[in-house]
């Protein structure tokens, strides 16, 4: 099984990553601001690089679950793509925060499209799979056989 | 194996749905009581629904991690089942909180005493899994035949 | 496949255990420094509990990931080890927190340590995997064939 989903685990594992060094990024700025936990607001500068990476922790999981569902239900190259643009999105999400607040929307926006186009891939693969198992209908194969007919 | 999976995918796309609407209404009430980011901090209505949606987003990769467990090692049909109670009870959770801190104590009490009947499928299943590939005791088989024995 | 992956999986139910003993334990803080929800903010012995919770629970997806990733990949037993080091790190991180802001920094090391060996196992496993299926190339193989040359 492992051999298929492979392109999934490297799109995960650069994903951790990815996670690994936005939460050094806010180790270093708590050292910078001399903003000793537990507390969590200090200066703008900081507050910026702490909720960019609270932002990037909380959409984490909801990323790598649909970036599997997608994965087994749908297509795995559709999916690692949409996952490596996603990933990348972040990263100048991240950038952009901790430059301005104004400087976090664009990539946020554009995160959020590869997500919604994740989540849409997972619906569809999720509901054709769904009816051939427990309806006994082929959806796609109906479709295609209606298109044909007209 | 997609196909022995595709009830708890499909509980999982729903979950994923919930959280993205929860995300939006954040949105929504960052804009309608003027708090821009990085602030998380305002009036309590506000607040309210920063919250909520904090602890659903918190618990979501819980509830992900122990529903595919007690489906894969118990049984997707009762776990399916748990996970659309789950999700149901979040949302009304969510839409208590909105209007009061007490509103939200009932279906938060639910979600988790189905979160906790998930965990417990979790272990039943993983623990009789566990003897039997690792001490190769069938536990549910002694247990019968010591049943039909007294 | 379940049979496979018990290991995993244990050490996946022992994380969620331990997760749900961390929010009991914010609840009864809650109670006993009086902080009603939502406010998150308190007396430093309340807040400290609090944000080991909310590290604890941030990290959950990411370890939950690699744990999964590394011993589907790379060893099983090997990253089984490690989750159980992780768990019982990040126990005695929540009970230093709790005591002091000092306390949490020797176990929260050690925590970050074994991440690093689970998310090291996924990337040598993964990239192996990868080689394997997109490259026909047997990195491992090749690798002994040329030590054995010298």
């Amino acid at each position: 099984m492992s051999e298929d989903v492979v392109g999934l685990a490297a799109v995960t594992v650069l994903g951790v990553l990815e996670q690994a060094y936005f939460s050094l990024q806010v180790i270093y700025a708590r050292r910078k601001y001399s903003v000793s936990p537990p507390a969590t607001t200090g200066p703008p500068e900081f507050e910026r690089i702490f909720r960019a990476q609270a932002n990037c922790s909380e959409y984490f999981p909801i990323f790598i679950t649909v970036l599997w569902t997608s994965g087994l239900f749908f297509s795995q190259g559709a999916s690692s793509v949409c996952g490596l643009l996603y990933l990348y999105a972040r990263f100048r999400y991240f950038r952009g925060y901790s430059q301005s607040a104004q400087g976090r929307l664009a990539p946020l926006y554009f995160s959020a499209q590869v997500l919604w186009v994740l989540i849409g891939f997972s619906c569809v693969g999720v509901l054709l799979t769904f009816c051939r198992v427990y309806l006994a209908i082929e959806l796609l194969g109906q479709l295609t056989a209606a298109l044909r007919l007209t």
